[in-house]
């Protein structure tokens, strides 16, 4: 028996950055208090979704992963609790900007570095404007209690990335995110946002763990609501927990990794998986 | 605009293969009453699913697929009615005997052959001694009402399959199945069965429809009961219609294809997968 307790959080986020840390740190503090041992804070928590709009001037917010205040903060609040804090920031590598997030161990030291895959575009979404797709691959994380996937919103949406990720040993997938309005497409995403991990789960029978802020966010003349919603569901995609799409909170759930595992390699899938016939994923297109 | 109309039925199979194929039939004949354009009958329907136990009496039951009975009689009905047919059939071909599908047209011909990719195993479902692994790949058939993808029963349970079957221009997807109780897991996977299919039309934004047989089918001294449950989901996940798990029944839902290909374009997934970052996808297990 491998029990651990995983915790999603969700909050509005506002420009000032202080006063976002503070919050996450609450927010930390007291489901560690009940137990947490891996805590997700949101996509960018750090600041409002500044990638709404197209600005150079938000360039400035990125920090070079190894010189980074928000990082060194949460080493001690990891070190502090005892607890695996996987964290997104806005990463500055010479002349690459990255959408980035580091996982931080139990004791404080740093796992290793993911850089987002996949990057959207549109409006309220123009990352591709500021980030450059990531170039570290997939990654897992072998922290105290468990081996975890971690990707980054628009990854979340591919289900490439979820089964690399749980073929390089992933017992849990996290997702920190920002989603909200479309103010162009007539579409309220929230459901097909969460269907698509759902499918995650079952299909690579694995507990999902999404996190995602709300709130009203303006820049400028811009405006965008975000949802939140945030999840957590069994590796039968069963959603255990689940916030609101209005109000600040926490959700916290508990597996036991390996009875988790054990409905993973008993059902067969990952016996039965026909690699030789899989060779048109790595094509965009296939004319038939 | 271009809409059509698709079909799951559902119902309980015997030994009686005369009698299943009556059944069958008047479900076709009901279900394009009603304006079905296509309509997907469950896995191996003709008979009761002998791979719950293995016996080698019943390779006899295997049919080649230029000379079968079954696939001549709905070319006959698809012809009728205008109907498109996925047909699950037992092929043997020389030695190799394959769990298989053809595609019937609207206008009774046959638009090929598909072998079923991923064979399972374990108490009651013991295909691996039947059948070998399909060597056809994943298919698209180009029908009158529409490009559809069809998968069968256990390829439904991998992302892969649904995936390229979308990069090559499928527009709905359908999975004929046969699925039910679990003798030995301490498992009801009904759930489970459908979140990943959710998790396929959300992910690669397209309707899904399975169809599943119901009713508890006895040989020898095996045992197991069909939970149905057959449905039809949106390009979003979400469930538009579905079975119970005891009766017999069929679901139609109209979907405009135009309106569907829009959804999935627009979203942007198929904009900014990384294909480059895919090629772990073709190994069984990768060491990290």
């Amino acid at each position: 028996m491998r029990k651990i307790k995983v915790c999603a959080v969700q909050f509005a986020c506002s420009s000032n950055i202080k006063q976002n840390i503070k919050k996450a740190d609450e927010m930390v503090h007291v489901a560690c208090q009940n137990g947490a041992n891996i805590v997700l804070l949101q996509e960018l928590f750090s600041n409002i979704y500044f990638c709404q709009i197209e600005n150079y001037d938000f360039f400035s917010l990125a920090e070079d992963v190894n010189n980074s205040i928000l990082i060194k903060h949460y080493q001690q609040i990891a070190k502090k609790y005892h607890v695996v804090l996987p964290i997104s920031f806005f990463e500055k590598d010479n002349n690459c900007y990255f959408n980035s997030l580091v996982v931080i161990d139990a004791d404080g030291k740093i796992l290793g570095l993911y850089r987002k895959s996949h990057i959207p575009t549109g409006q309220c979404y123009e990352e591709k404007f500021y980030f450059a797709p990531g170039d570290t691959g997939f990654k897992i994380f072998n922290t105290k209690y468990g081996k975890i996937g971690v990707a980054i919103c628009w990854d979340q949406w591919f289900s490439e990335c979820a089964r690399i990720m749980t073929l390089q040993g992933a017992e849990i997938l996290f997702y920190p995110t920002a989603i909200g309005s479309e103010p162009v497409l007539d579409k309220d995403s929230k459901n097909h946002w969460q269907n698509v991990m759902i499918g995650h789960a079952a299909a690579n029978i694995i507990p999902v763990v999404a996190s995602n802020r709300i709130g009203e966010e303006k820049i400028g003349n811009s405006s965008m609501t975000f949802f939140g919603s945030s999840f957590i569901c069994d590796e039968f995609g069963n959603v255990k927990k689940q916030l609101n799409s209005v109000d600040e909170g926490y959700i916290i759930e508990e597996f036991d990794l390996d009875e988790v595992n054990k409905h993973r390699y008993s059902w067969g899938i990952f016996r039965d998986r026909r690699v030789d016939l899989y060779g048109d994923i790595l094509k965009m297109s296939i004319k038939k």
